[in-house]
């Protein structure tokens, strides 16, 4: 192993040094690059040509425990993906993942974080072939499964690893106590502290964002030393397939024990999730999906420490701009991006009712809402750039959603029936906006449930005064991921900030270029509060890994 | 508020430079002298005649929302206390305390650490007051109130302030980020970072060890941003009542809502701790106690962060020792101490049918118990030296148990009575020590269940693996806050640091001098892992504080 450990120190130890340095910081940095060009001429083609030879074969991984084979991965883009995968006797698979924890504990924090790295490097080596996964199963358009399911999952991953390594290390791995006894000799110890894995960790994917939501529980469970269980959304496997794979083979070369990552397919309808997050043997479950499942797993899974994204309803409160076109376009692509199938889109845009203050003077409610709906639709109106930022709608539950929305009020912007040339299949939507009133204190109001998909609600408010309670009322009871605000007034903007910091809400502020409220930045930024009703957990901060191990001392009298 | 600031800022700058040194070193550190004569000439009288000025008054605590008064405490040693506290209707508290959490957070990590350096100085300036009112509630014996009830109280708590303080700060107040775009301008924000607490936070105090248990999560959650609710228990008001209005008073001084550190007090059976706990303004809460309770709170208080440390069963693995007769005083005065009314106290020692190897040959089981039982009767054969170790039983409860044991098996030390002179009404008791049979594996054994207070178990086992598997399933099924063990062999010490870092329980080897498996020392020694059942949390590591508050981003344009 000591040829495995010398070369895996030298590649990635510089990778690491600046991962911590840029947690710490939280300056920008990424060591994956984000442009498909950089990763060589010959890559979006052998990328592709790597996805089409997976097509329509059986996905060997040699894991103990295989019972049978199951798939049916149906791309939103209308191509079967054909794949079938391993299915896992519980019985067998989890005891075989723990034999070989004792060689992961003692391999110690640093060579677990380096091992880490190889994975993440090796996985962006096949970024475009990632991206085809990523693309053919969460419905993305081709740049954004690139970029959010290929660099930005690996930046999320290895800054997981930085924080279990930072969190790791604060304790020395031994120490020398020596307590004066006055005139008698001191009493002396020696004591070692070693981080111990808890158990099997349990990944439990999604089928929008498989890599980018799955990696940081993934590496921040296995470099903390456990043994991680992989159960993929049925609809997206293939880019965490890939993944365990990846893993498998570098923990192999590496010296342990491959069935350290292992995958969980499940037959079609058998929800395995609920039998798995309840066995004895599984310690830590990283969750991404609905609330309801999310909540069950938080009150049920007690043997483990759960940390869990669900679903929230995301705010805007538009107060007063000094930027208006800035503003509308800025929301137009948020609203846009991905067909609003992120958590972190911008659902409410909450303006008031005697409209907003903007450079050119006031522009009322009805009036900032048409020109947001002509931003949108501006957007969009090429098929072919409207096709690149929307994608596909993931799922069917989307897609009436969406057709059910003009129902919930005045529809400000219709939806439109995109063609896509190069799959006819694929269902494409620009989104919807619908104006609804938030002036009295519903419980029950539309606006206050998450409606997940391209529709957002216009509401209109009494007052600033009115937004900020409504936004309040909104983030405690419902949770929100992010929550962005435009104003020119610095009253407004701390008022916001009160209510952001009491609720426990990340707050994007007068957004108008190139960054948009649904993005967030691994090394920098947080995705979501882990304060709120949306999620119990925040990416990625010391709370996230502290509790996936223990520091267990033995004492010695010296 | 400057001229406060400064004050704070240069006392106690050095200590909290020194105690985040000692946790990252975790070498032996305390500013809080041990030794009663460090505290001047005139204050052993001094604290004596404060907690006598206490005594049959009214507690004033000047806290919203006083309702009546009530009291009750009667000392293990016989005394009543008579003193009357406020007790609090919730409706009126809670908001209140939560009034002065905008500022609270305003003022920073820094300056909140400062604050709790000042109210832990001041606390230990009366470090003689305390120890009476912690000896006569609790029923330790005069010098380890002192001791664990002062300096070792107050290290634990300024151990968890300095946790906080390494972990709110870990994310830098602000960061200016700067994206490249290539040939255009890159992508830039202003970033800033805010810990806020969560809410209100519910401490849940103990009978054993009112101010040790209590300080890590009453400082721990107000140095994170949170105002702290103190409950103690009824039988031992008196330490945390006297912290609660030190607390306030340095609140008040420091220019800070007293309301952030409150009381409350309950009458004979109200049993507030569980409609408290599920007051949705509590978010956190800390808990010493029995396991039912314990359980109780994680289940069901949902809507907090529940640290609990619970009953375990801990275990001395008897193998073989070159040092027979240290460890026989050494085991002698861990069963001893404050009538092994501790969570650490050692209650089953395990040894092998055929006996141990020492340095003067092999000893048989009966042998060593027999020893081991003289040993105890030396330590304790003296009635001074016997008081003095021991304490007075804390309540009856423990008394009965300690009478019923004798019932479960074979007698190998029979409990002794001690009269204490100045205390007549005390009840001062030696330990028992039983033989029990750990041959079968009976998940039923008596000795798999708690028995706290002064009843050990010699428990023989047929090998020494024997004793690792059984210590083994008692930590899994039991927890444990403790384990012990002694042995020569290298093979069996590799093998019991395997059962603990698989198990999740803190391990200290052969022990023979003046350290006891018992005692725990802050900045160095975890107590308990927080990873088997006894505890789902350690004192103290990252995740002790971590999940204490959150880190909320403001992020704008640049």
């Amino acid at each position: 192993m000591q040829l495995t450990e010398t070369r895996l120190t030298e590649s990635h130890r510089p990778t690491l040094d600046q991962a911590l340095e840029a947690i710490r910081t939280r300056a920008y940095w990424s060591p994956h690059p984000e442009h498909p060009k950089a990763y060589g001429e010959s890559a979006p083609a052998d990328g592709l040509a790597a996805f089409e030879a997976l097509r329509s074969t059986r996905f060997e991984l040699d894991q103990p425990g295989t019972d049978g084979w199951t798939g049916g991965e149906v791309s939103p883009y209308g191509i079967e993906l054909g794949i079938e995968y391993p299915h896992a006797d519980p019985e067998v698979l989890l005891p075989a993942m723990r034999a070989g924890t004792a060689a992961w504990r003692e391999a110690g924090p640093k060579l677990r974080a380096l091992v880490c790295l190889e994975i993440l490097a090796r996985i962006s080596a096949r970024t475009h072939e990632f991206a085809q996964a990523v693309m053919h199963t969460s419905g993305q358009a081709f740049m954004m499964a690139f970029q959010a399911g290929g660099p930005h999952a690996q930046d999320r991953g290895l800054e997981a690893v930085a924080h279990a390594y930072a969190e790791q290390t604060r304790v020395p791995e031994a120490a020398d106590w020596s307590k004066p006894q006055g005139k008698r000799d001191p009493l002396k110890l020696r004591k070692s502290f070693t981080a111990a894995g808890r158990g099997v960790a349990l990944v439990i994917g999604c089928n929008t964002f498989p890599t980018w939501n799955g990696y940081p529980g993934l590496f921040a469970s296995l470099a903390t030393g456990n043994p991680v269980l992989v159960k993929p959304h049925p609809r997206a496997v293939l880019p965490l397939a890939l993944t365990v794979r990846t893993a498998r083979e570098v923990l192999a070369e590496a010296g342990f024990d491959p069935n350290l990552v292992c995958l969980a397919a499940e037959r079609p309808g058998e929800g395995i999730a609920k039998a798995l997050a309840l066995r004895p043997e599984i310690k830590i479950i990283d969750y991404t999906g609905s609330t309801a499942f999310g909540e069950w797993l938080e009150a049920n899974a007690r043997q483990a420490q759960v940390y869990t994204e669900k679903a929230g309803v995301n705010t805007v409160v538009i107060d007063s701009t000094d930027d208006y076109r800035g503003m509308l376009s800025n929301l137009a692509f948020s609203l846009s991006l991905y067909s609003g199938q992120m958590c972190t889109t911008p659902q409410n845009l909450l303006i008031p009712r005697d409209g907003i203050a903007t450079e050119a003077g006031p522009v009322p409610y009805d009036r900032v809402v048409a020109d947001l709906a002509a931003a949108v639709g501006g957007l969009l109106g090429d098929d072919s750039r409207a096709n690149a930022l929307l994608g596909a709608l993931v799922n069917p539950e989307v897609r009436s959603r969406l057709e059910g929305a003009s129902e919930l009020g005045e529809v400000a912007l219709s939806s439109r029936e995109i063609a896509n040339p190069e799959f006819p299949d694929a269902v494409v939507r620009t989104p919807v906006i619908v104006k609804l009133d938030g002036g009295k204190a519903d419980p029950d109001a539309v606006y206050l449930s998450e409606c997940f998909g391209p529709v957002s609600f216009a509401v209109v408010v009494d007052s600033t005064a009115g937004a900020l309670e409504l936004l309040r009322r909104t983030i405690r009871d419902k949770g929100a991921m992010t929550v962005g605000a435009y104003t020119t007034s610095p009253e407004v903007e701390r008022a916001v900030e009160e209510v952001c910091l009491e609720e426990s809400a990340q707050l994007s502020l007068n957004l108008t270029g190139g960054v948009y409220v649904n993005q967030t930045a691994a090394f920098s930024d947080f995705h979501g509060s882990g304060g709120n009703p949306a999620a119990n957990a925040a990416l990625c901060d010391g709370a996230f890994v502290a509790g996936r191990f223990r520091v267990i001392e033995v004492r010695r009298q010296a």
